[in-house]
């Protein structure tokens, strides 16, 4: 029987769809399948629903609608800000700053951009994931074209100061733009780009129950950037290529369940975290790579000693899935960049498993995973050496 | 009643969805929404899903499955089979050819190529709309690296004989590489990349019947690419980005659906195009600017001293649904490139329209049509100066 529960909690790799969403996106592509760059009516019906959503996506981060761009996803966003910004504005200065825990497709962009002659200073985290503000501030200078921090860390659920880092950079250079990767936390935190300073956001639809290959960057008035992507010049030419109205309608239906569903989310969720991490704070030899300050749609922990693929092979057995480390890093086997960047040992990173919750996940899904954890880690951890 | 008539004939910029579409869509976003990149069974489940849909595109053109990668459409396939070669392949020359007729997304690139350096032959076309091969094949040198060409114009329908540019272009250089956009012809025409000497192919799904936000590159084994994209690595480095499942199965369904009713969809539209064409050829005044080797797809024609806007809001408001030009040009007003490169006078230009066609239409829409140009033209001429 216990062969075919299956319990998700693999949602930072990507959402199970609201049901909402999924007719929504349905709706959109039987009736509403015109271009929206057509001229007939057709087209301007589709226009408008893009707008809708735009407008809906600006309110909930405090920005004005032209400032919203649709994408295909989080990469294309964060390649499009990433890029689009510093060579745009490479003139002014070739510093940028950013963090060693950033996603792949954030980090990726300034190896790119060193190639192309950037200096790129990687700031350092601390133990409990968080980036050390003050190593970025130390390092912001004349030179210094933009800061970029993630708001929320994808394999830990670290939430970055992002609000304050961006003051701080401000002052000491008011020239400076800031960039966050919103990921993993637009529709799950509050964000406002005014009070928190953000001149630059990047954001996905799949991460919070909308539908894969959709996104949206945002990018303040005042900021320029010369897009690497080109055609037939749609989004004020920063993001060519039809629109996907149906997913953007279908990342709509997200928003607007997530923006109503915000907080008792959180709570219900802090508790199926906090259940799961009681109980592997009760087996020996494990780690909670997460803090209690962090995001509780994460539980990062390390089980010390054990292979997170065999652990992973063992949850799923007993039908539940989850992720060791960041799933978007496409299969590459290595221990995770983020964990390094902690200081984890060797023996911890190796045994790390990311629990990652969404909604339809239940206190009772908890008390099923923590059961299995009791029963099947200390059997596991026998036939390993652990002192 | 007649203005409740809605007849869509505008599918090069964006076809209905298929019924079948719509439910594929729908099923994979409830039942395979997991990660593929994730390293579970959910994730493997998805990961198969793609693969099939993998293998079913590569052997409709001949290829094999591991020179197929999925982008988010036409205009991603274009950038990044164009920008990813060229600057992959810089050292080995720096000349180009191309033609004056291609889409924005390709045209697009190489200005930002002749930016980075790149010198770029935009080969002229006949009054038909097909590209002057001899023109191309004078060009072509020990320094170019790509000649490229798209398949079927998406204004005109004109085919271009890209097998035979293909074959001549490399026995004058056989290390010059050929890509064509086959973005208006996918699904439509049989493609064998083999026979036809194709080394890189951009596709799209949404102009056959397919969901928006999908389409893949075709990218023979032997050939380099520099991808523009950055990020976790997915579709083997060359396009980052967490996969949309759901909309590659319905690219799937699509392909499906339009293998198998390739020919018989063709015959169905030659008679749809025939039939308005002709009536078209009863009215003077008129050019018609498609040739009748060309696909059948995309009827454009021409009404002489009329502005199409207003033809497009007279057909409009008789619930017939046009384009004037090509809609991915995003409401920009000008006249089409396309037709500036068949040589046509400028009153000519102003005034044509595209009708584009799917196996959604049928005869009697035709006649319809037919009927609503015949009463509505002569009244518009009317009130113009015609000699």
């Amino acid at each position: 029987m216990e062969n075919h529960i299956d319990i998700y909690m693999d949602n930072s790799a990507t959402t199970r769809p609201y049901d909402e969403v999924c007719d929504t996106v349905l709706d959109t592509m039987k009736n509403f399948y015109a271009n929206p760059s057509s001229l007939h009516n057709l087209g301007k019906y589709a226009e408008d629903k893009v707008s809708e959503a735009r407008r809906f996506i600006a309110k909930m981060i405090n920005a004005s609608e032209d400032e919203i761009y649709f994408t295909s996803g989080g990469t294309e966003s964060d390649n499009i800000a990433i890029l689009g910004y510093c060579r745009k504005n490479k003139r002014r200065g070739n510093k940028i700053i950013t963090t060693l825990v950033e996603h792949p497709a954030v980090l990726e962009c300034y190896k790119k951009l060193e190639e192309e002659g950037f200096e790129v200073f990687y700031a350092p985290v601390f133990e409990n994931g968080v980036v050390d503000t003050d190593a970025i501030l130390k390092e912001v200078d004349e030179n210094t074209i933009l800061v970029s921090v993630m708001h929320v860390n994808n394999e830990t659920g670290a939430i970055m100061p992002i609000g304050e880092i961006s003051k701080s950079v401000k002052t000491k250079n008011p020239n400076c733009a800031f960039f966050t990767d919103a990921v993993q936390s637009f529709g799950k935190l509050e964000i406002d780009v005014e009070t928190q300073n953000i001149d630059m956001l990047s954001s996905s639809a799949h991460k919070i129950g909308g539908p894969n290959g959709v996104g949206y960057i945002y990018i303040m008035k005042k900021i320029r950037i010369e897009t690497p992507v080109f055609g037939g010049g749609q989004e004020k030419t920063i993001r060519s290529g039809t629109h996907n109205v149906a997913g953007i309608m279908g990342f709509l239906k997200a928003c607007e369940i997530k923006k109503n569903s915000m907080d008792p989310d959180r709570e219900k969720i802090k508790e199926i975290k906090k259940y799961i991490e009681n109980t592997v704070k009760e087996i020996p030899h494990t780690k909670i790579n997460s803090t209690d300050e962090g995001l509780e749609y994460i539980l990062n922990v390390s089980f010390e000693g054990l292979k997170s693929e065999v652990i992973l092979h063992v949850l799923e057995s007993n039908g539940i899935y989850v992720s060791s480390g960041s799933a978007c890093s496409s299969k590459k086997v290595h221990t995770s960049h983020v964990l390094d960047a902690m200081g984890l040992k060797k023996k911890e990173a190796e045994g790390a498993i990311r629990f990652s919750f969404s909604a339809f996940n239940t206190i009772d899904e908890a008390k099923y995973v923590a059961s299995v954890l009791k029963r099947e880690i200390p059997i596991l951890q026998k036939t390993v050496n652990l002192r």
